[in-house]
């Protein structure tokens, strides 16, 4: 770090740390953004593609990730000093940390992990971002199978303050350690999982949540819209506040979660006696496809980032010093 | 309506409604505390409860629904001409709207509204606050029973943006319409269900998601706190500008949802097939409980409350002019 008491909008710039990102999908180019805002300069980051013409298309993509209402609080970025590796072993060669964002595919994370390996600095830190694909079975061909860990955003990373860290259960503590105080040291929230279960934690819930909304509009009870209108008006301001737990936590009154489920825990089981089990591809597609291009159309998904970014920015200055 | 263009925070006043409320627990305090907020005079509100000492428990109690940072842009109430009705049939007389915040027992529920129904003007509102009683359940001794809808509120109502609004097979077009039209009016979001399942739709979705929360906290994948983490820095700020079919929809790209489900479908059925199934008194209670406990001891729910105001304001400003 360069500076130790940074003003709100011009966190302090890292001069230390040289990362190599891997992969130049949306995600990729969303953390490039993400680092491009803290790196002291824009030579410390490496991108590696197989794509031919991968210099030109990060170069006209990636100034994308940096909209309008942001730019007044970072300085100009200078995106031709950016690195394109011509090869996986210049790209990695003097990393700090190689950051992952390729195709979700086990055999091609496997060999890359294994070649990264090999010609990568002996502490340098290896991070996948795969929603799916567990750390020890991404490591599997590597001398050192503990240096992997999956670091897992909430799309898209530059705006999201959430990475789930997933280590293998060989990952060393320190390698979590580094890990976890690179994503604090830059104000956003790695949550470490204890285990490496199918489609980590956010996913999970998200998903429970998503299935009772098919199952809903299947049923013909809601429509899409209105599961929307219902969700932005209720759980998602208020979990945006205070997670489930702490909400019903605080529902229960001094009895907090017992006082909770002994008052309404009769209604609690009869809800989860009735969740629907809807599958993919069980038949409810079409229509509920059609009624989401209806409602939406395309999102405009810059728009969803601005006002995003609002939440977050109160959410911030409410938790400023107190955790 | 009194004005036609209120400046943001002072809505036109209703001179029109005389609103009866029944039940003097915190949802049918927080009720009075906004319809407060809204009516011209505070003697267009009547409360009616059988415990001894109402008028001075309202009046003990009902200013603390008022905080200090929302006084400055409400005039200075007058508890004191709040009606205290002495008897059911004298709070229902006059009454345009009667709102209903009793105890979950449907035979008092039932018996409630026929008494009501004998007494209140042919053409009031009938409100059920309920969490889970149908209202053709509690209008199931009345002359004219498609009078009574539920209108479920997200605690608490003086806050939170939501109305689920629950008829009855039987209520009339007419009084779905007056009652769509009194919340949209004060700046509420009501949704209207077609059909009476348990639960509502507002509480499945959560208890979806927070039968998969107990789930992984018990299969110590994270703690209570991290559950609350995670939600609190993806899904709650994200629900809370885009419900979940609108950022599905626009995470599958142009492809919309249907783009979403080509791509990671595979992932969402894995993580529905091994979502879990936890029962209320199924054995994880105690840890769990002792987890929240500890992790939050009792929820300043004041503070929580001030937090959810400043985002909703976001929203709200973001919204306008928008739908």
């Amino acid at each position: 770090m360069s500076e130790k008491t940074p003003a709100k909008d011009s966190p302090p710039k890292d001069s230390d740390s040289r990362i190599t990102l891997i992969g130049t999908g949306t995600i990729g180019l969303s953390f490039a953004a993400f680092h491009l805002a803290h790196l002291a300069h824009p030579s410390q980051l490496t991108i590696y593609d197989t794509r031919p013409d991968v210099a030109g298309y990060v170069r006209a993509e990636l100034p994308k990730y940096f909209p309008a209402e942001t730019q007044s609080s970072l300085p100009s970025i200078d995106f031709s000093s950016i690195n394109i590796a011509a090869s996986l072993p210049t790209a990695v060669q003097n990393a700090t940390i190689v950051q992952e964002s390729g195709p979700e595919n086990a055999p091609f994370k496997t060999s890359l992990w294994a070649e990264v390996e090999k010609h990568a600095p002996k502490d340098a830190l290896f991070w996948s971002s795969t929603s799916g694909i567990p750390a020890s079975q991404q490591s599997a061909q590597m001398a050192e199978p503990g240096r992997v860990l999956v670091v897992h955003p909430y799309n898209p990373p530059h705006v999201m303050p959430l990475l789930e860290l997933v280590p293998s259960p060989s990952t060393p503590r320190g390698v979590i350690r580094r890990t976890e105080s690179f994503w604090e040291e830059r104000g956003r929230v790695p949550v470490r999982l204890r285990k490496e279960v199918t489609g980590f934690v956010a996913n999970r819930l998200a998903f429970a949540l998503l299935r009772e909304a098919v199952h809903l509009v299947d049923q013909g009870v809601v429509s899409v819209r209105e599961v929307d209108q219902i969700v932005q008006s209720s759980m998602g301001p208020r979990w945006a506040v205070a997670g489930p737990f702490k909400s019903y936590h605080a529902g229960g009154g001094p009895g907090g979660l017992e006082g909770f489920f002994e008052n309404i825990g009769g209604t609690v089981q009869g809800c989860w006696d009735e969740l629907g089990t809807p599958r993919v591809g069980g038949g409810w597609e079409e229509r509920i496809f059609k009624e989401a291009n209806e409602a939406y159309g395309v999102v405009d998904v810059g728009e969803r980032d601005r006002v995003t970014r609002r939440v977050l920015r109160v959410l911030e200055e409410e938790r400023g010093g107190k955790e």
